[in-house]
């Protein structure tokens, strides 16, 4: 036998910190089965029910309410228990201990001009006016209550961008600056490795396992979730992206986020590709275009971004293996790559690397089927064709083996003036034809100097696939390729990173990225916080030695939703008045 | 000016290396300024137009005959070069010196018994044939031929498969046996990495990469295109894969292939879980699940898989990190896996790793719109709650920080008699609680007690995320779940791992891998070929010193469609006069 006992608060604001307290104390009472202090939502009010804590209260009670059922052993174990609530309310004991709270944030601000930082947990719909005035005070802002709108989200970000702050979030869970955790966080090394995420545990996960590989983290910079979607732009994702590749302390950058939007996308790579730096980037749960393209690595979990990371950092720079293609300046409308495979599988996996900086690729073996070439005659726009497939190849030898068709279709792609780019690969070994560049060089050459005579600048990129004990020797073949004008690489990697190279060149100055310089001192010299909101946060800067000042934050009229509206129609009718005045 | 000839031979059986060197041998007459030498396809008519080699001709051809087209400096030169045509084709040049070519198949078997291979590069139509000849006297084949129907292509494979044979193809364009190049492939170092490849150049690209890595190849097998598409059923592949595990050269095997049917992908990841040796995946095009579960590495690209192939084989084996976790028999209908998150990230990446395995798995932040859990209050098959969602937490404080609705739940899911696995995360550090393990450890052993007196057997396994410096001590709060009968890990691929080892036990054995036993003397003992198509294979072996016998094979009819259809009814009447007799 038990008994169960209720009460239902209504329309009243509770720190929810506060009622896991009022859980935790009423369970200890003598005589007390089981609590459950929820608001009655929908959810809430099923827990309670799996719970056995079924009383019915639970028909009355709305999601703005608060609900308060007790299990005892008998009806006076609980009915005293729910005596209790209102004097664990209104105890001091709720009033933590602690240095001068004051009651205002214009207090705070004027008493503690010192601070950096600003962190707000406050409930969604008041943090936004907090963020502002932080803003307006030179402050960056840790603002990790959710629920605020995008266009606040968006407003605020691009304000901070302006002054040189950064807003990390909202529902930002979790910084590490400079060695010091901000909400959620580990206690791990201080390093090299800088983090920027999307995400927060995320951020703790990669940071943990970067600590239990031996290396640390300079920042972690927690950007909120929507940051990297197209409404925001990833604002602070690119503050943070640049102020870690400035960052003295930062040898290595790792970036994770959910897949960002496609045009986000775009940007950041172009971006990351411009950075001194090695970064790591995971975009969980999208497939990566390939494992390293230049500085920029591509992880697959959580785990393997740590691994990456530690890994890169541990290699030398220069063993990356990857080649730097010459800066080329093409003519504005010869913007087309048109790819002359003998490889099926070269040709495939070029298209899956290259689809990731070029739109629409079409081809006789297309990525999908809605950009298979009509004719495949005829190429158009980007054009990537395998030349070994049965269409090219009735009657003939395979082109590894006979380079006539394709010395007469590099003709055709060379002659085409929106062509800027022409790319194959040349396989050598048993077999394949025994000097294929010894046939292809004198027609690469001619195509780049007609072109060059119409005052156009085509590129030719080669990639061999062989070794210097293959038969046609693949030193021999790349020197041939390379005297006659031809950018020579080994693998689909190089090749694309060469094509974005050629097709981007107003982007090598890293332009972009400037414009969203951050206050870097901010990041490195003593934090001093002001917090408004949750405790907790106040109370693990302090066990991290961070001056902190908690603001005594209410929201208005207690967060009484009718008294609200009551109070700024009041405000309003006086704002009103006086204006008419 | 210049002058244009041509020339149509209909219906006309001719070898393409052939017509190449006839195509090159009237290039360089005098006087010859470009020739035509193509079957008259459609898209080799364009070819002769856009190459301005157009005659009237060029109308009158189908593709099944085969064009000359001369382009002279004057009529006398591409008379001339024309009327040099029929020499050449008669020339005793053509029938290459040698040894002795026998002029059919039985021939050859019968003057080479030591022969265990056959190379087989003939029309496609008159290459099963072959096929079925050689299986049946005990020769493994190199299947070069395409247009061999997908029947054909099952038959043969079931058919070698019974006798411990393998058919590489058709349309296989690469292998290396044990040093020996078969087909288009490269002078490598002999080494310790074993290749299974569904694509040619696929294979080629990373026995280079490896190659230039310092490393070699033990054995790299070709399986044809088609091999893992689901009407093959992956049958070469899964002997090779055998065969190499066994193989004691082959220390690490890579698989490549284009992304396998989903339902080989399910049978094949179960095998090569199973392997003894490490083994590096890269499906060209699709996203891997993770980069490493237990001896499974998947790559990105092929120079990814090359490099990670070294990597690894680098690496000793017991680096790995990874935890296999005990072997559990559970009741057969407790299936289903249920997730209880605090961190949305943890509990998404667990998703995408998880569905590789694990199919249709329910969530309230669900990798596909259709998998989304109607009422987030009841558990549906395999679900995985982010419990941190707005949706849980009204009103309350975030999961990390309180237990008790997580502490509930996973009571409710321990009672659903169709679960086996309850799987969790832990997430340490600044103001999460201060003892989570203190708190879930109690009922995590209350639950698996209880399952246990109903005559079940749950497991939970609790996935950590924090440091020993965290206030919590991420060891402490391990040895207290484990105290408490949890398995624990500290990343979600070793989640992964021990949920798919909780989940298929009866795989232990290896069994599947069993019954594909392939002679293994054939492929490391002198190798012997007799090859019946193509001479530039015969070539090739010369030249690297094997034992080949070149078969001087010709089509029925000599490929004459309409004395073919003749003879083979003529044959037909001959049997049916024979069976009325």
């Amino acid at each position: 036998m038990f008994s169960l006992v209720s009460q239902v608060r209504k329309s009243q604001y509770y720190d929810s910190a506060v009622l896991m307290q009022l859980q935790k104390f009423l369970s200890k009472l003598e005589g007390v089965l089981d609590v459950g202090v929820l608001m009655g939502t929908d959810a809430n009010k099923v827990v309670l029910i799996q719970s056995g804590l079924h009383t019915p209260d639970i028909d009355i009670v709305s999601a703005e309410d608060l609900i308060i059922v007790v299990k005892g052993i008998d009806d006076a174990s609980a009915s005293s228990a729910l005596k209790q609530v209102d004097e664990f309310l209104l105890s001091p004991k709720q009033n933590k201990v602690g240095s001068y709270r004051p009651k205002s944030l214009d207090t705070a601000f004027r008493i503690t001009p010192q601070s950096n930082w600003v962190f707000v947990s406050v409930n969604g719909r008041y943090a936004p006016e907090i963020v502002d005035r932080s803003l307006d005070t030179g402050k960056h802002v840790f603002l990790f209550s959710d629920n605020v709108s995008i266009d606040d989200e968006r407003r605020l970000k691009e304000k901070a961008l302006k002054k040189g702050l950064m807003v990390l979030g909202p529902d930002c869970g979790t910084a590490i600056i400079n060695g010091v955790g901000f909400g959620f966080a580990n206690r791990v090394k201080h390093g090299k490795i800088g983090i920027v995420a999307a995400s927060g545990t995320g951020l703790q996960s990669v940071a943990v396992a970067i600590d239990n590989l031996g290396e640390g983290i300079s920042h972690g910079i927690g950007t909120g979730g929507r940051d990297l979607k197209e409404e925001i732009g990833a604002i602070t994702c690119f503050q943070a992206l640049n102020f870690l590749n400035d960052d003295p302390q930062t040898e290595l950058v790792v970036l994770l986020s959910k897949p960002p939007a496609i045009k986000v996308v775009d940007k950041l790579m172009n971006q990351l590709l411009l950075m001194s730096k090695p970064v790591i980037i995971l975009f969980i749960g999208s497939k990566p275009p390939t494992r390293q393209l230049g500085n920029v690595y591509f992880a697959l979990s959580l785990l393997d971004a740590a691994m990456l990371a530690v890994q890169v950092l541990h290699a030398k720079a220069d063993e990356s293996g990857m080649n730097k293609c010459p800066r080329i300046s093409m003519l504005h409308h010869q913007q087309y790559v048109r790819g002359l495979f003998s490889g099926g599988t070269i040709a495939y996996e070029v298209m899956c690397i290259l689809k990731n900086t070029l739109n629409d690729i079409y081809s006789n073996i297309p990525l999908e089927e809605k950009y298979r070439l009509k004719d495949i005659s005829q190429s158009h726009g980007h054009t990537i064709l395998d030349l070994g497939e049965d269409e090219f190849t009735v009657g003939k030898l395979h082109p590894m083996i006979d380079n006539d068709f394709r010395i007469r279709r590099i003709v055709t792609e060379a002659n085409d003036p929106t062509v800027g780019i022409i790319i194959l690969d040349v396989v050598l070994g048993f077999c394949a034809h025994s000097n294929p560049a010894g046939e292809l060089a004198d027609v690469i050459a001619k195509v780049i100097n007609t072109a060059k005579t119409q005052g156009r600048v085509l590129s030719v990129i080669a990639l061999i696939i062989g070794t210097e004990n293959d038969i046609q020797n693949s030193k021999v073949q790349t020197d041939a390729l390379y005297a006659a004008g031809a950018i020579v690489v080994n693998n689909a990697e190089d090749l694309v990173l060469c094509v974005s190279q050629i097709l981007s060149p107003t982007n090598v100055d890293g332009s972009v990225l400037s414009g969203f310089a951050v206050d870097a001192e901010s990041f490195t010299k003593t934090i001093s916080v002001i917090n408004v909101g949750l405790e907790l946060f106040y109370e693990a800067l302090i066990s991290q030695g961070v001056p902190v000042i908690q603001v005594s934050w209410c929201p208005p009229a207690n967060g009484n939703e009718r008294l609200i509206k009551l109070l700024n129609r009041l405000k309003k009718d006086n704002e009103d008045a006086e204006r008419d005045r």
